[in-house]
């Protein structure tokens, strides 16, 4: 199975990266750019085909090690 | 409308982060781990209202600025 994680900053936390990607397509003379955000993509190839085991492996992975959960949400969706 | 953007690094370019990430969920003794591909995710926030205008312009921001397409592929979705 596939495992498709988003990590994204929490509301309320400060995304320097984010404002400077906002200016430099404000520069480019896009406007109307309310916001942006910068999160992280992951895609981890997993060789467990049991939807649930696969679930929970995602899960302790985002907690463990791919998420820092004070400042990060994480979501994350299987395919197979 | 908001536009959830994601990077990846197409297929056969190497991928350091996202090795050094497998490599981290091994030592933490997650096995089955096959491959782990590392990308951005971008949320935009932008004031357009209108579907078919904000699609162009988050098209050309990936273009222009967001994504290096020598290296890598973007997708996006809209959400009001």
């Amino acid at each position: 199975m596939k495992a498709r994680i988003k990590i994204t900053l929490k509301n309320g936390v400060l995304d320097p990266q984010g404002k400077a990607i906002q200016g430099a397509l404000g520069a480019l003379g896009f406007s109307g750019v309310d916001d942006v955000r910068q999160g992280k993509y992951i895609e981890v190839a997993l060789a467990e085909m049991d939807e649930a085991k696969a679930k929970d492996a995602v899960e302790r992975m985002c907690k463990d090690l791919l998420a820092n959960t004070v400042i990060e949400n994480y979501s994350y969706e299987l395919v197979s």
